[in-house]
């Protein structure tokens, strides 16, 4: 795929930007788009920089959300929000007054002015000024309880987003679990991608109110044949395997929601999993070299498929040596093969991420942030991770502590569309 | 100053890597550095790829330890540790250990081969092999509880390490502060600098334990003319009147301990102050534009010191207009400004950090960790920050919520050196 969004040259200029917004607003249906402005805190805008070169920006308009078919950027700032308010059209005005910051700021322009009023606070928290995009996406998505009876959308629930089940191993802290919305950012630069969050928490403010964060530090997968593969924090090469951008077929395959979906509101989305997987750093990095690889089913330094030569080389699950696999059993690249799991596969874009010392332990609260796109979590991340969770050698260097599930719904299609429009109106 | 360290003809080729570190361990006069070696987990090194470029290295070795005067670095990893051995040569082979390990990864190495032995555990964690440096720097720093009485160096305590005092609007947290070692790792790579405090602890594994660590995502400092001045999470441009390392005669007034000093191994030292301040964002964020300039005393967009124009331009404390000082008297800028007091300056070289939500408000826990270094910390720190503490504008959106107090020794004169060799031998 050469690019998902490819409506660049639809790209709002500083001068049509105040009228994108009030098409924005315009298009919730509301009488009063100015005061849903105000109230979301956006007034007229007046940049204070030029637009970013084009080189730095990822279209934001498209068939698909960017920041999924994105060749996966370099830092990530992830929250998930719980919806306060019960006013159907107050959430609506929320998700277009997200929208039309989302639209700025993969730009590198501020959400607003910061200059309105000198008796006024600055629309823009101003951290970013000067930045950059720096490859900023913006990717918005829905928790399944943001279906129950408070906004009369129950009946719009895909049946993809029941929520998930219990899972083998799962050790789950609610507090760092679900969510009725979440914001993915990711960009090359982590102030940038904070930014976003920031801001979003703002213009919620009496609406919905942050419930978790969560920053990435390093990428942990590539999501293009253009990319090197990223080592985690076990120091292994991660996402070898992952679905490419590139490969559309397998984009339609596993992670683009197509015809086959209950609610026509989510062709050209994707369902988004986040795991918060904690690391044993300490007894892994105890770990004799031989077992580290056995666990993984690949080699360390150069990350290939343990019995071969190199890291692209064919994962050959029947290999066999002395009467035993050459890739064990219980194998973490054996139990998550498309191979032993009726082919499925998954969009991975996760990060590393540390959080400083667990304080009842003294030891590092760090390890991987589990991100996976795909058409069907139920039929995908579910049956991998129940049987992972089971059996995989690697559960004894690993706490799932957070978990969520969001639709991720279609690409916006240009001003005055916002996120889940389809769905609300 | 054009680098402070100027040894970089000096740095070892892989092959001399081995000798080198034999005579670092011989420098501890011990008798079997061999044995030392291996209990700190450094084997023989067999490097895994080739020197980074120099252009992205800095020099390790010279008079003064990196990490202070090098252009301030995109992202910071620092972590202070407790010692647990009460054995003085335990406690000298672990620094031994910890220059060998970073005279090695500042050059984009591994601190020892990942495939040393399938039966042992890999010497090096490898999450940063084929990253390159990225400029890293360490830079090691010994806390006042290190000279209590469990290692002979009692009588070594420099006047300047005496702990800090309480000061105005502290509010401390004990699980946040202090501490025996600190290590700050900087890099524009966050993964690489992590990778140092990671493969620290396990150095330290049976001598030292992590009490504390901070990621910082984003400088907001500049320490060059080079460097253009970074945004803090107040969106305001912060650091503009810093120190800047080509300017000699500042760092020496400022910033180098020199013959002044009652503990002659602290020449060519500092000594570092950390503070986690945190942000009350949402309150910030709620405030009008001018009252945020008037707090900081500095115009939000441009940095203009209230009054006059452009960045740079002298901060004119006398101005009044319409009988009232143009910047107030309880201006950050105003207070901090060494023209108020006696003159005193500090080399600032901090990062803006996030960690989450704080689960008792749903706030952003969000800041500034505060790094400064200075030739005395209790007369330059201190006098200023007890002034700040009194009467800044600036106290009612941020909290001091940890501190760190560390001697840094000199830099390390080249290979059979190590951090701390001229206080304990």
């Amino acid at each position: 795929m050469p690019e998902s969004n490819e409506s660049s040259a639809q790209e709002a200029t500083p001068a049509t930007s105040r009228r994108r917004f009030l098409l924005t607003g315009g298009a919730l249906g509301l009488g009063a788009a100015g005061a849903a402005a105000a109230a979301a805190g956006i007034h007229a805008v007046a940049p204070t920089r030029e637009p970013a070169a084009p080189g730095d920006r990822v279209p934001f308009y498209g068939e698909h959300q960017a920041g999924i078919a994105t060749p996966e950027q370099d830092r990530l700032a992830f929250a998930a929000f719980d919806v306060t308010t019960t006013d159907r059209t107050a959430l609506m005005a929320l998700l277009g007054s997200w929208a039309a910051a989302a639209s700025r700021m993969v730009n590198g322009q501020e959400i607003g002015s910061v200059e309105t009023h000198p008796q006024a606070p600055p629309v823009d928290t101003g951290e970013a000024m000067g930045l950059g995009p720096a490859r900023l996406t913006v990717t918005v998505g829905f928790g399944p309880t943001l279906f129950d009876d408070r906004f009369g959308i129950a009946d719009r629930r895909p049946a993809a987003l029941e929520p998930l089940p219990s899972l083998p191993a799962d050790l789950l802290v609610p507090e760092r679990s679900n969510g009725d919305l979440c914001v993915q950012a990711c960009s090359d630069d982590p102030q940038v991608a904070f930014h976003v969050i920031r801001n979003f928490a703002r213009i919620a403010r009496g609406r919905a109110v942050m419930r978790w964060s969560q920053l990435g530090f390093g990428r942990t997968s590539s999501t293009s044949q253009a990319q090197a593969t990223p080592r985690n924090l076990m120091g292994f090469k991660d996402g070898t395997n992952n679905i490419k951008r590139e490969d559309l077929a397998a984009m339609d395959q596993h992670v683009w929601v197509g015809s086959e979906t209950d609610q026509p509101w989510m062709v050209g989305g994707s369902y988004l999993v986040t795991r918060r997987i904690r690391m044993m750093i300490e007894s892994w990095d105890a770990d004799f070299l031989a077992d580290q690889e056995a666990v993984i089913g690949r080699t360390k330094i150069v990350g290939a498929p343990l019995g071969a030569e190199a890291e692209f080389d064919t994962v050959d699950l029947a290999a066999m040596r002395d009467g035993q696999p050459v890739i064990p059993m219980d194998a973490h690249i054996r139990l998550a093969a498309p191979e032993t799991n009726g082919g499925v596969r998954m969009l991975r874009r996760g990060y590393s991420f540390t959080d400083g010392t667990d304080p009842a332990t003294g030891q590092l609260d760090a390890g991987l942030f589990f991100i996976a796109f795909q058409k069907n979590a139920h039929e995908q991340f579910v049956p991998v991770q129940r049987r992972l969770g089971q059996s995989d050698a690697l559960n004894e260097y690993i706490k799932h502590v957070g978990s969520g599930l969001f639709a991720i719904p279609p690409g916006l299609s240009g001003p005055g569309d916002w996120y889940g429009k389809a769905l609300f109106t």
